[in-house]
């Protein structure tokens, strides 16, 4: 891992699809079962007594989670589909002209996913490349199986790293194109969105000590369907798995939720962003400092989001060493004696928003 | 006012069929209408220089809400409608033999309004009784004036008293009935709601220093027209009169949301309760230390909904004062060091939930 | 049965609360059980080999709707709750007065229900009584529970009779309040809509050959919930069941869609009409030509929805004979050679609404 | 125009990115902008008395739909957004390589774009290639001036061609991929969904007379958009606008509404279909008997669907002459005398489903 500028590899990047799986280390599988299957009635598309394959409604490749018992709870791998078997070659040669650390499997990593290749890549992130993968049935019209709180698709990544900006650089190399970010007046990179399928990200880096995962998001179709999630949390006396929202963001435009799985894995489940699949879609970059950006609403950001987040494996499945972020965190510019938001820039904010909290 | 056993009149008291209106003092007649007919889109129903009449797309009596300029922020009247003529000489005769300030006005006190008698009840509320109002046009048909945040009933208000025991038997007496309450172990009530029509409340008792208006009430008819209001908020820069919410109340069943207008009354927007038509309609009473009753996804409910309230007025146009509530508050037993709050009776909530916050 | 002038009673009526449950009779218990509780999501209170107990999410009454086995479907009860056991006496005496067959059971006619009376009523229905009810879990708060098409209360009933007129004043006298209506220009009532609680009805009487039994109906909290269960019979290849929407309809302002259970009883599925609790609640009359009466986008009726409906049993279980209609039919008005329907008065259709289609 | 075998050019074909607008000719421009902006509330960019240029709420390019007025009701062009500017010429060298006439104009053909190809293609219709355009404000945000049926995108066109086989071969050579298609068990096509955007089309074919326009389709967020807009026109009294719908596509598994604008062109009004970006998406193929294939309810579709659509011009702006279609018509094979429908294959459908209608 390295914090120094990761140069542009002169090989052909692959041709990234979208992001499309993650393998999740958990510590008690059952208790993950009941959380993923139970609760958000993720679909099952076969288990063993150590792995559970997962996969959203719309989905017809092989899944879109893993859930693997592990003494250590963590990511094992950020699964990216890319176009074509040629282009796992590609993400190979890539990543080892830029000195990274890779593993090809012919037979995969995983149940129901062919040709692979794993690499550890500059900010620590283990990242999965394939195409090869088992297709199942797309439960699009299976609507007698769909809850009311349906997750039809998995949306995106989202990625703690030390230093936004030199992240950014090496995903926008390989590929990624920049949708959003959050930025302060000194062109402090606080957080940015990248994409490679038409929707704001199918990964994001969120500044912090890193690399850690900071979380996984499903998508519903409609808003009622993220309610519903929660209104069934308190039925089964579970709410205190919200650790924030339901809410607007401000950054992608979408209605949000994040719940915390029981090894306290972050989970979004997201609905509503726009169209980004044109070239030159206009970049939106936020003030740190707008209290609407990552709530539109206003309503203030816990504390634990900011500083919460998930270790990630190396090849080897051993944990990461964590590197502690150099700039200054958005929570401390933001909130706090150190910090300020505004909901009218030059105005302050009344006294039942940020700042003023139990 | 009293806070000594309120006597059970001999009197009958009148039929009363459901909360109609609320009159209410504003010190700034256009920053008002900007809140309650730009932003929230209620009809107006005619308007003068200093006062402005507004009804919801469903009413078909003159008006829900008399916006009124005058010195001091506060609540004229509680406006009840009753059954019929002769339950407004009812009302009369039964506050006169409870020893209340009333008045008479054969044609009203406000427009629209003919017969009424206003009272200065026993907790020191301002309540009006009438039948004689004029009919309007209903809008519910009207989805070409109708936007995405329509409000189309007034459902209810909510009073600050200081005993809420004492309040919620004069109450009954009047003739309403108790669907849920907040309670301790120990038998102090913190919170009653109290119907007359089928819904869960016409008004609800909160405990704190009182008589106070804590808020009034408007429902939407699907939880994503109140969604749409926050979005609305946020595009106009305003999502700082968000003061709570959204969110589903444990008490109720329903989906609401807390703003503050120009003045700082409170105003709930509310969908979805139940049916309470029959007269042995089950009680639901809740621990005054379960996370959920107050917000069913264990979201904090902040500071200042619980301290702030609007001053009400006595028949001469002047404040009431505002008397200290004895018995412990709800925000003291339930957050910080001398409460406690579960979301399963006998374990500790997570850090970023109650008590944790920014 | 008569079709001369019902007499009004000097007896005083019974103070009806709501309509609260229908006795059904059905010719295959498995194939109505999948339907009723399986596709349609019920709550099973109990049930034994011959009699199923349903209810909605939020009712706390034993049921809303008994399936019971027998060689004719039909409705054997159209079960009305009154306000107090007293009130079941007043109902035996006032139908008495009317002539009416009636018989009175202690114990009740179903499990969950004690003292009632079932009576032949002068339009030839089967109307129970009764105040005394088991009182069950109200499962508002269950959204474990919960489908995505979950039904939260029982509505309304439809019944089908030849002389609307003459059926209106006998309700009316019975204490039932007229919310809409259809006539024509020379004053023929085509059909009307009667509440006791607050909403457009607990029962509605449309004009045809009678009497039958139109339809049940069972509201939902939102419209999505409506259209998820036309997409669960979708998937389930069942969609022939729908016969006639999703819509809006016209009068009443509800979303609404139409089913047929295996015995060819219809259901609606409904949500979202408006308070009519006041006395003086302004009545809506229909033009019968009007296309948007019946659907408020003009979507044509079917007219299996005209003509079909199920027979209702007397007091021994037998069928009651079906009298015609003498007055013109709303089909034959609207529609074909000797009708029509305008969207805007006196102005054509076009060619692919009503009279064209396939 | 060609019924023959339409060659696979050796020229590289343009990179598409999507169905970014049309160009449509109405004959008089007051109604048009009365349905298109009062009534459907699309933006208006910019407008003269001749033309008015509108996009959807999360559009940042120039416009979506230009309305122009003429002589003739017809469609113009689909225009069509390329990756670059290099694309433009590829396309134009693709054309001619075809035959096809073609013209490029440096400052394109309307406002807001620049240099652009338009192209009579070998199936008829006038398309555009453009990547030059003029950035506007994406109102994706700008809540407070979306209506409760705000239209957010551009979904996709749909043209009536008379041999979808044709078709479909020369859109896969240009680049396009099938998501789903509608045959028969002899393997005639009735229709092809064709994409370019990771959506289930970009435009579609329709087996019929041809070249025509079958319709321009914009999106909502939410299914209860789509109901506001039929709960509007019911109130503007213009419901005969609705000639289908709404209801739940079996194709595209998307909630639909068709409506017909005041020149009888038709618009469609779509939300949520499923992520098709993968290059071995699952290709869906529907039976031409099925009756949930259109519907996924069961519902008939009228005629005037099937029938009816709009001219297309050359591009001296002549209608090109409508062809008719030789093979099977989908409205003969799935009702009336020779044709069939199944909700279950093998069995009937009830009487108050198709061929049984008013």
């Amino acid at each position: 891992m390295t914090t120094t500028p990761i140069p542009t590899p002169a090989a052909t990047p692959p041709d990234i699809l979208r992001c499309a799986y993650m393998d999740l280390v958990v510590t008690d599988l059952a208790a993950s079962r009941e959380f993923y299957v139970d609760i958000l009635g993720l679909v099952v598309t076969e288990e063993t007594d150590t792995e559970i394959y997962l996969r959203s409604f719309e989905e017809f490749i092989h899944h879109n989670l893993v859930l693997r018992t592990g003494p250590v709870a963590a990511t094992a791998a950020f699964g990216f589909r890319v176009r074509s078997p040629l282009d796992v070659d590609l993400a190979e040669a890539y990543y080892r002209e830029l000195g990274c650390r890779t593993e090809r499997r012919a037979n995969g990593f995983v149940k129901g996913i062919g040709d692979s290749v794993r690499v550890e890549d500059p900010l620590g992130f283990p990242y999965e490349f394939f195409f090869d993968t088992e297709h199942v049935e797309r439960l699009a019209w299976r609507y007698d199986l769909q809850g009311p709180g349906a997750l039809v698709r998995l949306d995106h990544f989202n990625q703690v790293t030390p230093d936004v900006g030199l992240g950014r650089g090496y995903l926008e190399d390989l590929g990624f194109r920049v949708t959003e970010d959050i930025q302060d007046e000194d062109g402090v990179t606080y957080a940015a969105w990248l994409r490679r399928k038409d929707t704001v990200h199918d990964t994001a880096l969120t500044g912090g000590d890193g690399p850690r995962m900071h979380h996984i998001a499903f998508s519903t179709h409609e808003k009622h369907n993220i309610i519903y999630i929660c209104d069934k949390l308190g039925a089964l006396r579970k709410s205190d798995l919200i650790e924030r929202g339901p809410g607007r963001h401000g950054v992608s435009n979408a209605f949000y939720l994040y719940l915390r799985d029981p090894d306290g894995h972050r989970v979004e489940i997201y609905t509503q962003d726009y169209y980004t699949g044109d070239p030159d879609n206009p970049v939106v970059t936020w003030d740190v400092h707008d209290n609407q950006r990552r709530d539109w609403w206003g309503n203030p950001v816990v504390p634990s989001w900011y500083t919460d987040a998930s270790l990630v494996l190396d090849l080897d499945g051993n944990p990461q060493p964590v590197i502690e972020r150099v700039e200054s965190s958005e929570m401390a510019v933001t909130v706090g004696a150190d910090g300020f938001s505004y909901t009218r820039k030059g105005e302050d904010l009344p006294e039942y928003k940020l700042g003023h909290q139990l």
